[in-house]
């Protein structure tokens, strides 16, 4: 008898010496040569046909002449229903939902429903076992709950969805930024500088020498000054690395290590270039729903179907149709926001010019008013970094000074996506660092730029938690990241 | 008239505003749908077709009637050959080697070369000058001179090559796992503990909270333990991430902030598993050389044909067709390792089992012995951390007890890749970090998946810019990282 190439890690073999009383296998020296899921790819067994599959118990179910075990390898959010043709077994075996089994059987198409097959067991074996108080159990737990096991969470249907979505989305970025052929680089996150000019930092020294950098080193907070450098020649180029942030924020939005998605782009004149740009990515992203490929794990369907709660799905659909529905998201300016705001909102107090957009105040312009994603640009100079390029000529006005940048709100989230212009000229650069008060021989390096071949460019930086978030739908931030690190948290 | 796309960030436009004095583009608020590099998609141009390209100044050759300008975008190794129609204009635009210019002219396929084209020379403008003493000229410079210039040496046609190579390298991985139903995980840099429980480490602290994460923090030397607990969620996973060494060696095959691709895979029971799979996943991505798809770019053509020296292009090739040549790659035990050397290489005295294979001894067998790349599989127990399960009985030998693991040693290079089964087995884990006077207490989060639904696994890690530097026939490991960090080098 040969089992087929049903799960992950099987191979096809001979399982003459299995038996229920736990005997391990001999195995091959190969993996199988294309990778089976347990359900997915169900469709290459036939009916009849002996298979062997390998997972965790997610539920057992006794019945009076037989039980069923469900059992899921973590590949999909499918589970494969496991026939025991006596119900004793299931004690006999002291079956528990969360131990590790390997299974061989008889394949059978389910006549009930698709997708969920059967398997008429004919041998098992419990590799792992869990102890009685398996926190994990087929009864919902919440987020909050699973929190509090780092190493076990990733093992529920929700979380592993999210987290084989997070995997699918990082490949859908890979896609279209080799579609439109954009240089993937890997820029520092150990730097002597400090990008934004503001905030708390990580530093970073050696437990054996001291001094180890030769000057004082630091945690990236953004990649983008050293993505000019490479975008100066390679023309454009994307990252996505971690960033790290030393504030003191204990939120459901904030990361004290996150990843940037970050893309800089040469001979970029106008803001709207890098809007409409941003808008294009993120629809190219979204509008592959459909189209995963069958040998991609982890699109909208396989997160989509691994949620209980009804709620949670149509608030899937209706944020993932929100991105498609447009072909061109509304784009104001910080002044027009502000205009909206004051017309609309009914506030106590209007706001003037130089106030700050807030949070509250992004996500009801994106949720409440436009009900759509939202470009917002030429903020205030002032409240931006140094490095930005004035608004161009139609909208700027030297008594009220904006820069050439935008923010993309989003509802529910607020800021996804913040870009500019960069200044590339070297006087005007050299000005705004000294008219600042800051550094310039620190900066040295990066203002040399200018001198050298300087083009017109610009870029942007999405925090890519945010967008997983948003995408599938979950509220806190620690949930879309395999070990999340923030004040007090760095527990393993 | 109206210029083709035919330059990154060229758009459709009215370019009569165009002047040899300098005037500037107004420019419509797209990029071009569709990204094209100078010569790569100059097949979408027909002949005499008005055309504008943007990019640096590779070459300046003055003729008496005429002269060439090689115009280099940064996206292939392709320069365009710009005709101007009158010498006398080179010295008029003052026209350098590495200014970025602006040029609009009639587009003439070549009827000496393939894909060099010309453009006749319509419209000019200088948009960003140099100073007369920019070190990039084009005459070949050394590798060790552009070292110097860590923010200009991605100009140059070699390092340019490069760095398009590795990002085409890093979306072949991503192909590969892809289509193995990996999941691809983003574990933490910031962590409490040490994985390989030896080294100096990077620590991090809070430029303004003391205590941030009220337990010492340190930068990761490899992300296997995370792999693991992630392994047995999502089955098999992989992942390419900064890790960090503070090791104080200033050597051409180390790096202080280094990125390891890792995977880690559930039910696998022999170590020869592993080796296959290493094998097939190096194979597959080596195997696309010549199939690089037309939106992509960077691959081994691009490379290739971007070396001056037909030296470095034999290497090149030598080194790929060495990677595709075999069928199975040699796989010996360190035990027969040290026959090999004893019996061959003459030495003046004889390899003990115990004694360490050293680089020098690795790059014999697989560069001089074996001429292709070599597994070496089952070493030393005590040279090895506390994860690794015992070897298989048919080699394990309890007078010279060893470990499930392997190296993938390569000509030139030596150690590539490393990998092991991991101890699966609660009570065998334990005892094993006891044994070793280990803190338990800091791995408990780690040992704990022992408890819970365990299963036989394993995985490996290689270093990315190792595998850059074997493909690129490249020297020096700090020519295959952006900004490469070394002891006393954390410049920017």
């Amino acid at each position: 008898m040969y089992s087929a190439r049903l799960s992950i890690g099987s191979v096809s073999k001979k399982a003459g010496n299995f038996s229920f009383l736990g005997k391990r296998l001999a195995h091959s020296h190969a993996l199988s040569n294309t990778v089976h899921d347990i359900v997915a790819h169900s469709g290459t067994a036939k009916e009849g046909e002996s298979v062997t599959v390998k997972g965790h118990i997610r539920n057992v179910k006794t019945m009076k002449s037989h039980a069923f075990i469900d059992v899921s390898d973590g590949a999909t959010h499918h589970a494969v229903n496991i026939l025991l043709p006596d119900p004793k077994l299931t004690t006999d075996l002291h079956l528990k939902v969360g131990q590790a089994v390997e299974v061989v059987g008889e394949f059978k198409k389910s006549e009930v429903k698709d997708n969920v097959n059967e398997i008429h067991c004919k041998e098992m074996t419990v590799i792992g076992n869990v102890p009685d108080k398996y926190p994990i159990q087929k009864k919902a737990t919440s987020m909050d709950f699973l929190r509090t096991l780092p190493t076990l969470r990733h093992r529920t249907a929700t979380v592993a969805s999210v987290f084989r979505f997070r995997s699918y989305l990082e490949g859908c970025f890979m896609d279209f930024f080799r579609s439109e052929s954009f240089i993937k680089v890997s820029p520092p996150t150990l730097t002597s500088s400090d990008c934004e000019g503001a905030g708390e930092l990580f530093y970073v020294g050696s437990t054996g020498k001291k001094n180890f950098f030769k000057k004082n080193a630091y945690l990236t907070v953004s990649t983008q000054l050293h993505l000019e450098v490479l975008a100066a020649s390679l023309n454009r180029v994307w990252t996505l690395t971690p960033c790290f942030r030393a504030e003191n924020s204990d939120t459901n939005r904030h990361l004290s290590e996150f990843w940037m998605l970050e893309a800089e782009i040469s001979h970029v004149e106008h803001v709207h270039q890098l809007t409409q740009f941003a808008q294009k990515m993120l629809q190219s992203v979204v509008q592959s729903k459909g189209e995963a490929s069958k040998t991609v794990v982890g699109g909208f369907e396989d997160m989509s179907s691994s949620y209980r709660s009804q709620e949670k799905v149509d608030i899937l659909s209706q944020r993932w149709n929100t991105l498609l529905e447009d072909q061109q998201w509304p784009t104001i300016t910080y002044k027009q926001a502000l205009e909206i705001i004051n017309e609309n909102k009914g506030q106590e107090t209007e706001l003037q010019w130089g106030d700050t957009l807030t949070t509250e105040h992004e996500k009801w312009l994106a949720g409440t008013h436009f009900q759509k994603p939202v470009f917002v640009t030429d903020y205030p100079k002032f409240q931006k970094p140094f490095y930005m390029r004035q608004s161009s000529p139609d909208v700027y006005d030297s008594e009220q000074p904006t820069v050439a940048c935008f923010d993309l709100i989003i509802p529910e989230i607020g800021e996804l996506i913040g870009g500019s212009l960069r200044i590339h000229d070297y006087q005007e650069l050299t000005r705004e660092i000294e008219s600042r008060g800051m550094d310039k021989k620190a900066l040295d390096w990066y203002i040399g730029l200018r001198e050298n071949g300087t083009v017109p460019h610009g870029g942007f930086g999405m925090g890519f938690e945010r967008l997983v978030m948003y995408l599938s739908a979950q509220d806190n931030i620690r949930d879309v990241i395999a070990f999340p690190r923030f004040p007090g948290s760095c527990n393993c």
